[in-house]
């Protein structure tokens, strides 16, 4: 049996002290926020999450999901919790107010997302992916989805799905067989197999709205393995009413299987099949009705990829915490070894070197990565809400470059940190009824999905490192020098600084040997790519804990708060700085070999 | 569906170009060791372990170990598998001629070791546990053990065991709750809880033959936590006849049920219940029998253990290895990407660089680990085998040192090549049908097993590097020193003969580190103690990189066997020195932190 204590203090402490996020009052998206605030939501979110959500962990592991009769069972409890859940409003918390939402900006939603993740991985991907599928409907749907489909959607009583991956393509769109036929109507006809999909189906709400890649024929009427015929579609499980949004007869989607996996188990990953469902293209939708286009609906598509991404990082930091915290209390109460002479306290293995090592680097990781994920969450925020155009281009370009970072870093830690817990357990990790061997099983997934980690690779040395030439790079050194500059003025956090000037130094070194290397899919900076990701992964988290300790001792010099918390902050920072940082001298030194060593080897030689 | 072909060829030139074990058939221990012979031994088992136990693998993880009304019953087939394994003699050839055994050397025997676990770990360990615990009773048992038990579990009718963990300690012994009463026939009433004990019950044999730990009262005639009040007994589950061994009723010891496991599922981890169940103590046996004493029962408890943790280490990378076959043939099978134009060959994954670094990676551990293992393994044969004084000394000081590193290191690089199996496989990795995630499950096991690697972390550098006044450390840079001058020789070698003196000197600083920091265990050489592992596991590897390297470049340059085979070797050498040797740097940096930051952090803090 596993324990968990939502972090509501080490949130309050990212969001109020850190990111002092009470300050962007002026801003309308911000104008309710305040530290009150704050804390009554996370109080309310982290109560639900440990007390409705928790429990039902293990319970959504050891059953699984089970198709009968051509429909999805949820694991016992789950269609409840989910119900308390919709019902309190904790699934709309970042939804827009005009539609039903409580219109918070995402970075007061991100604690309670992680929260509801930690609490129970499986059940919480229900209503992350609905909320990703309804906010791609309101950028790219017709007005009637806008009024009839996505309320819904807010309000818990439907949920989305994201359909991509065919049994043979899954990162290369191109290869993608399912195909759209137009009708007379406007709608289209959808036939074809998506596997992989994530809540495909259940029996947690109503209706299920499936948000379908497909391809169109080209402009002579074939199907063709293009990128620029494939195409994205709205396809309800039950048929809707265009009118009026009255849900009809069963649409021609049917579950053609429930993979076994090996985690995530409370969340079925759907074989669906298309057999001529009826379908509505998502062209640019209401906010653009004179410019419907196809590239509108798959910028929508790639949006939402994108808050997918954002949230498998924060996603994998969530279990991570959770494992992270069983650790500490199992390392804190397994007697082991000689007491202290005179101590009279038993020995526990807390006490061994390595043992504190494993679960420091498991704190130094995840709350500088929750630090991390916050910061990029609120530029998220300020990219739309700022009324600043260098300020939105600034933000847009710090979310746009650590995208990647974030999914594939914070999944990769994740692991590991997951792993750690296990191996502090010793065999008793190794046994299921323990729980911490799940957190393995889970957080294993966020290193794929949304895109395998060395997809996120390519994409950053491609895509966004040579964006606006550079530009992307030039934005996040600015805030990296900003830090150093403040962090300057305090002597006791020189050893800190100084490794994080390193650390940009590596990174600087890196961007300049991306730029030379080109980006072919086969070129040098490819090889070169997940060490140079590696090294923007450690030095953004050691960003973070720079501007953690600078805040930290500036408390502590006030005489402000308690101390304890903020001497805590300090060590893990000093953990971060002195045993990860360091590592981007060889992370750069590998980089630079890119292909060399790699690529030279014929694939013949295997 | 998994596949698996057994590396003959890579084990044919580990022993026989790298090792030239052909040319110790002046020991009486290698006599009949040519090439010819060991191609027939590893094709024979090679075959055994494609054919039999490899289509049991998936099942055995499916169905696992079910207890029922009191006896464990094993997964379909696994009872058929194990009756043909011994009828064949694959499960003896290690053991002496005269117990009826091959007789065969260690080295010789490794190979048909690793093919038997990479086919199926679950399987394979009833037997590798039960030759573990003959080779002990051999050395501790009594005369009539020696005549009546150790042939039975020789010939596979009769299995072993290992009963170390009890439910509240693993590692630490003293805490130990089972007892041991002295009967006036010269027996024992054992009564206590074993936990994780594998192969602890099943229907594969007749008879198992438990090996335990039991506490004896003091002098004093009191039961307390003292490890010299330890002692090691046979205990098997139906009870023998000593003067016959005529096997008798059931003894007192009773299945208190199998845990559900993360892996390895096609073997049970028993809760073992001795309720005054009849053992016999094994107090130096038949070799010494005029010195029968605790310790020497102790002496062949941790010799059972050293050979258990180097067994470990090969079986993790007997998974790995698999793992790689697996990854290495679904990447050069998926599809994905636009073909070379004109080159009108399907363009797979295997072309992107990331994915050709996953594959090096694997391929680059697990055979650099293989001739390590296959190295020690020698070792262990001439420390026993030699007819030189000096050269017992050397390969025992080598096999010393290198027995906690193989286990640690060999289980974390295992752990990581699994894990980029199913990186490889993307999405379909992490589905339980196509069965590469059962490798990452299976492999995490071995970071625990035999103690957990911190453990082992802390037994190199408290007892093994301290030994001697670092003479095991000496002996093992001895070998460095004489690979590096002859490496020398070859310039075309002297970037990975570079790399390796830095490696060297590396290692050098922490050894002189470690022996500056003292062997208390919270004092810093505890706190560095993985690093400093790591840094032996890498540079171990990195040793036998350059001696493989030197071997090919010679056989290239002689115009000798395949090319091919030996530019492949070459080009894994290369990845090794320039992307995993030069981590030592950083290694080092954060060893000689030792506790700086870890143990200053209060544990109220948390």
């Amino acid at each position: 049996m596993t324990v968990y204590k939502a972090p509501v203090d080490d949130y309050m402490f990212v969001l109020h002290e850190l990111l002092r996020v009470q300050e962007l009052a002026s801003l309308e998206a911000f104008a309710n926020v305040s530290a009150d605030m704050t804390r009554q939501i996370l109080e309310g979110a982290a109560t639900f999450c440990e007390e409705v959500y928790h429990p039902l962990n293990a319970i959504g592991d050891e059953q699984g999901c089970v198709l009968e009769n051509g429909v999805v069972r949820t694991p016992d409890g789950f269609a409840d919790a989910y119900r308390h859940y919709c019902e309190a409003g904790w699934n709309r918390l970042g939804a827009p107010e005009e539609r039903g939402g409580a219109g918070m900006p995402g970075v007061v939603v991100l604690p309670a997302s992680e929260f509801a993740v930690s609490a129970n991985a499986g059940l919480s991907l229900y209503s992350g992916l609905t909320n990703a599928a309804h906010a791609t409907l309101a950028r790219t749907g017709a007005e009637w989805m806008q009024e009839h489909v996505v309320p819904r959607m807010v309000d818990g009583a439907w949920s989305g799905t994201m359909c991509l991956t065919e049994p043979h393509c899954g990162t290369d769109l191109r290869l993608m067989k399912t195909r759209a036929v137009a009708q007379p109507d406007g709608s289209y006809r959808i036939t074809g197999t998506k596997i992989f999909i994530s809540g495909g189906d259940h029996d947690l709400t109503d209706n299920i709205i499936h948000l379908v890649l497909a391809k169109l024929p080209n402009t002579d009427g074939k199907w063709v393995d293009d990128l620029a015929t494939v195409n994205f579609f709205m396809v309800p499980k039950f048929n809707l009413d265009p009118s009026t949004g009255r849900m009809l007869d069963r649409n021609d989607v049917s579950v053609g299987g429930v993979e076994k996996k090996m985690g995530i188990r409370g969340n079925p990953a759907c074989v669906l099949n298309f057999d001529g469902a009826v379908g509505y293209r998502l062209a640019g939708g209401a906010s653009a009705p004179g410019k419907q286009s196809s590239s509108a609906g798959m910028a929508g598509m790639f949006a939402m990829m994108n808050r997918a991404r954002l949230g498998t990082g924060i996603a994998a930091l969530a279990v991570a915490e959770k494992a992270a915290q069983n650790a500490d209390a199992y390392a804190r109460t397994r007697v082991a070894g000689k007491s202290r002479p005179g101590s009279g306290v038993p020995h526990t293995i807390s006490e061994y070197p390595d043992v504190k090592r494993l679960l420091m680097r498991q704190r130094a990781f995840i709350e500088g990565a929750r630090a991390l994920g916050a910061w990029v969450s609120l530029q998220i925020d300020l990219e739309q809400a700022s009324n600043d155009a260098a300020q939105r281009r600034r933000s847009g370009n710090l979310a746009t470059l650590l995208t990647p970072v974030i999914k594939a870093c914070f999944s990769d830690g994740a692991f590991q940190a997951a792993n750690d817990a296990v191996q502090v357990y010793g065999g008793h990790g190794y046994i299921r009824d323990n729980g911490v061997e799940q957190f393995v099983r889970d957080t294993r997934i966020y290193q794929i999905y949304e895109g395998a980690n060395g997809v996120q690779a390519f994409d950053l040395v491609a895509r966004k490192m040579p964006a606006q030439g550079g530009g992307l790079v030039t934005t996040f050194l600015d805030e990296i020098n900003a830090t150093i500059a403040e962090a300057s003025l305090v002597p006791a956090l020189d050893a800190c600084t100084a490794a994080l000037r390193d650390g940009r130094d590596d990174l600087v070194l890196a961007a300049k040997w991306v730029a030379a290397s080109g980006g072919d899919e086969h070129g040098d900076a490819a090889g070169g790519s997940y060490d140079v990701m590696s090294i923007f992964g450690v030095v953004a988290i050691g960003l973070m804990w720079l501007r953690v300790a600078k805040v930290a001792w500036d408390r502590i010099e006030a005489g402000e708060g308690d101390p304890r918390f903020y001497r805590r902050k300090l060590a893990l920072a000093r953990y971060w700085v002195q045993r990860e940082l360091p590592l981007t001298r060889v992370l750069l030194e590998r980089a630079r070999l890119g292909n060399d060593g790699v690529v030279d080897l014929a694939a013949a030689h295997f």
